[in-house]
């Protein structure tokens, strides 16, 4: 009885398996090429539960000095490659246990006391994600700060904003930056959510129902500086709707990435030349010498795809699942992992396209995207953006909006046959479509003119650009 | 002049086009027929609009007397049926302010003043979604309550606790409602959040740029209870998030709804035989006599699929979207009222069916589910439930826990060439396969006693689940 | 026993039902506001089984005969919106089926004789979604011959080619028009083999197991226009293949429709300026008024999302449902109606938006897209669109590819340089690049040049562009 | 000039790139750790196109020769292992092309002409995908063969058959398991479906627009065994149409697997106990020593969310893009890749968990599932189910079928309050439900009288069964 029983795990389960797995079976059910990737949190989650065990008087101290030795040796070995992880032992958590009992001997056999592999690989997917949530927060944060620098430096700038495609008014180009900044703090505050309820303790659930060994579940929560403990071993062991959630909110992000990406594509695209990206983020064509296609914006766009189809995915795997833990769980982690690194890269590679490089020699960013003011100007006075603000200068004529709005459709429609823009009618013209117009109307009718007038909260004017700026700054730190 | 615009809508939009819509065109692009059930957020969104204009000195005091006039009288026709919803007028926003202007005149006409049908729209549906989450909180902790009575009567049941849908360890059935508890609190968690990001004002941002008139916003925000103004227009108009989070949300509740169908189904099928459900929650069929089948739960779980229908469908109508508004968005209420709808019926059926209906005369609930203990506990007693017993205990005798699950392998394996339970193998077979086992292994081996022994928290003995009840009552009032 | 069962199935559902249903579970599961949608192919599946039960002697011939009559006066009643449509009567089958025994008595009982609403639901779906799938074949035809109208009337029309929405290489926008011919062709044939497996006789499968009575399938097959006859009564009650299948053909054709809506809505906006849809397919805006935006792009792009989610709803209902009948199965039908509304109006707007209405007076078609020639012309010079030209120029020349690719690259910097395009680049600096390059390399830098040069099978030049139009007339008949 | 360009094309892209791709953004658009797998793709197109070029007289022969001694060279270094993949050299593509070159200098170069790497992946992954597709081919006919087996095997055996999962009628378990051979022979036809529409050949439609070298496309295809080849040149390089319509034909055969996994889950569940699968499709519990759980089927049935995943995820890459290629579609291969992967080892799984694996010895198959015929027919005796064998007794003694179906329903409530089948009710109390019943109705009462009366088409009775195996043996090969 003094051997490893791990040993056999190639020839037999247990004493009940009357035959060993076929190698394609093994590939099929094994996990353990793409969970080896928890291993720092099964570790991290093993030494708090044996800390607990030994305060519990569950295991010897010598047991929990000799784990603490054996643990501490085989992250060093998984650290430096040089440990061997061994298809034949499944997964991650049975690697490193029978690593350790080779190590320590009996000490590393008493280590599962009080727990299964169901309650520890929740406990491990969830330390894991915990982490991951925290670097995405930091890049939510860089990506945001990015985008208000490149707001600052145009708050001024006149962008032709559009609905529909089609020019609507003038907009800054700042203000249009921070509406992407408001989805990105939106993403932030669903992930410190999805956050607060990854964060719970399943250890202790054992397998389903919990165990019958006097386990201190409130310690081991708070060595590992969890918000709480699962309340019932059952939900414990089978719950997945905090990867679900964690989709949900990528799947979000990468909606926001998505559109951003659009606009980019669009407004890198030669008729409207608004923007250029710096070359390090676009390719080139293997036929056509003249090409530099911004291949980024266009590869996250699809990627959100992937990002969807994880979601899909993990819906899909607990829908109509009977409790408790079933092995379908097992799907939860490759769509959670692809997940969290599609969004890291991502987010990574959107602050620097959009915000730049920091340059060590000047202290400064740089090769973020360069905006063509010029042309978005231009492209601005295409579409009689100004329209609605003859209309409100209508209105404070002391016409009710909606006779406002059908005698500006009728100048306009003036104005196309002239293929001119609204500001350039005489002011008899103008006066034609109504005998209140006067020649300020050509004050209202300018881009910045009709740009300062929308100077209220939330609104385009730059002054309201610069405030919420300073809120961001604030915010962001 | 003075005439109404919206007369003519049926023949040409505005001045500027040259033909009208087809009826196919215009059914194609309309969407009075399911957004009419926005009105009365729209008609609330518009008082509190025109309450603000007029203390902003925009709008007259009469004219705000007229429109809170006209508001009224359509309230009361829309109430009664005596409103006419007219397809040309494309959607609940044109036909309530064209009815006010025909019966008020220009006062109906300055409503529109200083906003968009697209700020407008944005509007409205966050006003109706954020009173359906509340009417979803209310059902959430029905749903809850049910649960936890059937839990309370049945706290000391014992189940077969299944993992692979084997049998695995015995669990108080009440337990196993609890895990259900714990699933639908997490759902009221996030429901939660939800309404607090829904809950915020984009009226103000007008078409997208922000509007000319001095609007106060807080004011609006205030009058509508809101908790907080949309910091930027574009972001504003734009903005589906708390659709697509909505949606998500409801999603999970409905996983777990189908989790629990799958269950309920299972468990009724003859071979279990576990519980029964009302007649009232079943149907016969059209050709067996016999049957009675439980099509609450399997539509239920099939309706998981509708409502992960809407989520896709939503995420994929914004993906890849460039600001501000598009008429994409037009196709966000559907799914969003259908997946309402079908998680409020299906929360206020699940309560009923799970916990019965109020009996006026008595008092009491009756109806809920019944539960055939002795089916339960006979069922438990097939599949080695306590064989995790014999391995604790054997660890309690001082065998490392890796020792005593092969050990108790090769115990069961001698229990099956006998076709008996491991508490029905004599004691000095059991010493066969250690010599530490003495007359007190029965008491591990027995249903009670293994359920009894796992006192922990979240852990499955009836004292715990009481506990837990208790805190459930506390928390749900 | 004389009376009609169907008259108490408001109190209880046969013998064995306690308690009637509540008007909530009514609600819930009912279909009949849904499924009555069936009527006909319920009448017509119904017609074919009893003159088959008179053909085998299973009824009698005066049964079969009552059994005609009253079905015929049930036609007319719903045609004619006198039929009276009953919540209590569950769906489409018993309406009719208990109608009909109102109507001619014992004969209307005998109709039900060895068959289940399981076998005849999956009928009348299949019957009713063959004749719709005939019909979105009809609209994909006149898709394709309005697209291969515009083709034939811009085949010398120069657009720029883009990839990765830069531009690429000057294509005739008749060729352009002609890829979505390939795309809507595709669809077809995916359609008519869908139908093919749609067209199959589940009638005969009884419940689940087949049925006692000597019934012969192939006469109803046959009856029924039928490819043949399911071979597998627990596979034919619960197959719903068809239905995922048929929404992942729609999905496609939405995809492409998606794709077109979204380069119609980018050529319409003011800085490309290419095309113009009439006015029948765009709207204004409440606010702005100038606005004329692409409203039915918009709406076909956003479209595209309702029928990907109920895809995703199908897939979702029908995966890990055991054999055979599961009541989830009832929820294909409406995602499967409104995939089939969808597809068939937006194929019909489509078809009318680009290649116009028949104007009956002249007997030509009016109002389809107007295109801007002379803007995509302008917009193809702006690229370095014939820069693969020059490549190919140098490799005739002798020169690799790879080198002739590089070469350019640097010519291409020089024009950027220059702000000027490569045809307009001195020979002197053109030979300063390869000396090879002679006069005539100004030919194979007109976009005209590039154009005529692709002629080759699948090219661009528009010989090749009206080969296929001849291919595709020949074809469309 | 004579320098190979991939030499530098980690320093910068082509001669207009002013600085070199971030480490990051490499990893970020680099598709060479994924695509590489089209290796053999990839030579075997080149070399078509390679021999193309030179019978048109593009190349020279002595280019072919080179090309084609570069290539054995290069295949034979993939296969041994040799070939070094460099991530700054992107993809496949240009990892065997720029080896070529320094293999065979400028013939290498010449290799390029007249394609652009848009048509060369395209014809890639469609040569790949065809092969793939053969080989799903054998795999979906080794598990329908598996399954036939079984059936032939089992003819006899009585299960109960299940609609709602409550028991309805016995049925043979082998017609049972015919029903997942009809299944598993759709998806066979829809897989044959999307080859032809897949083996079309998009070479020759270079970037976008087609070329102006003299190519000739049909020979290039014939090389290839092609079906034909892609007529228009834009929508080649830019459809993806084969990959979606693969996935969703990948996802309905998971969606079939999905059913018979949860049907094998719940026949092993300890309170069915119908069939047990060998000891190596299980494994363990790490906690409970007497665990053997249905990892395998639980597995593939999780697997279904992955490839409904990514089905989902290719769906949102391809919608709203526009023509022609776009940077997004790199994202089409891993989901393909995972699909393929996928699903070719859950096929190669069942198939032999079913069948068994062939004994060499004994030229037999051992090991598939082993099936508890006492179990099935015992359970078959639970729920009433030869009841509809009654009511149809009743209706050959002239009763209408709604009549005999009440009556019937009438008769299983006395026996439910008897707790015994309706078979153990004495004649005279049958007699009292309807006089006409007689002695032989106890025949019709039986398992066995019940399954053989279903002697009709794809009817349950043995006879239909076996003709039925007949025919998939003769049409299976």
């Amino acid at each position: 009885m003094s051997q490893n029983q791990f040993d056999k795990k190639s020839q037999a389960w247990s004493a009940l398996f009357s035959e060993p797995m076929s190698d394609l079976v093994k590939r099929y059910t094994s996990s353990v090429f793409f969970d080896k990737r928890l291993w720092q949190a099964d570790i991290t989650g093993s030494l708090a539960h044996a800390e607990m065990l030994a305060a519990q008087g569950i295991i010897a101290a010598e047991d929990h000095a000799a784990i603490q030795k054996g643990m501490a040796q085989i992250w060093g070995e998984i650290e430096s490659g040089a440990f061997e992880w061994k298809l034949d032992l499944e997964d991650v958590h049975l690697n490193i246990e029978a690593r350790l009992t080779q190590l320590v001997g009996d000490a590393g056999k008493r280590l599962h006391t009080g727990r299964s592999r169901n309650d520890q690989v929740a406990t491990d997917v969830r330390l894991w994600l915990r982490s991951e949530i925290d670097l995405i927060g930091e890049l939510l944060v860089d990506l945001q700060k990015s985008l208000v620098d490149v707001a600052e430096a145009n708050a001024e700038v006149i962008l032709p904003g559009f609905t529909h495609l089609q020019v609507a008014q003038p907009v800054s180009f700042g203000h249009h930056m921070l509406a992407y900044v408001e989805m990105f703090s939106r993403d932030a505050e669903r992930f410190s959510e999805v956050r607060r309820r990854t964060n719970r303790l399943p250890l202790g659930s054992a397998a389903l129902a919990g165990t019958s060994y006097p386990l201190n579940r409130e310690r081991v929560a708070k060595t590992l500086a969890m918000d709480g403990v699962c309340q019932n071993s059952l939900d414990a062991v089978s719950d997945r709707d905090f990867a679900i959630e964690f989709t949900s909110a990528a799947t979000l992000t990468m909606v926001h990435i998505s559109r951003m990406s659009e606009e980019l594509i669009i407004w890198m695209s030669q008729n409207f030349g608004f923007i250029k990206i710096a070359d390090r983020f676009t390719t080139g064509s293997s036929i056509m010498p003249q090409k530099k296609n911004p291949d980024v914006p266009e590869l996250a766009r699809g990627k959100t795809g992937r990002v969807v189809g994880h979601l899909m995915g993990l819906i899909t795997l607990m829908k109509g699942q009977p409790l408790a833990y079933n092995k379908d769980n097992q799907e939860d982690k490759e769509p959670l992992f692809d997940t969290v690194d599609t969004l890291k890269d991502t987010l990574r590679i959107f602050s620097e396209m959009i915000g730049g490089q920091m340059n060590a020699a000047t202290g400064k960013k740089e090769g973020g995207i360069s905006v063509n003011a010029e042309a978005m100007e231009r492209a601005a006075l295409k579409g009689y953006a100004t329209a609605t603000d003859l209309a409100d200068y209508l209105v404070k004529k002391g016409l009710p909006f909606r006779d406002a709005h059908e005698t500006v459709a009728h100048a306009v429609k003036a104005a196309q046959s002239h293929a001119c823009d609204l500001s350039e009618l005489p002011l008899t013209v103008l006066q034609g479509f109504h005998a209140s117009i006067e020649k300020d109307v050509y004050e209202c009718l300018s881009l910045r003119g009709s740009l300062n007038a929308r100077n209220i909260l939330g609104g385009t004017a730059p002054a309201q650009v610069r405030a919420q700026i300073a809120r961001h700054r604030a915010r962001l730190g």
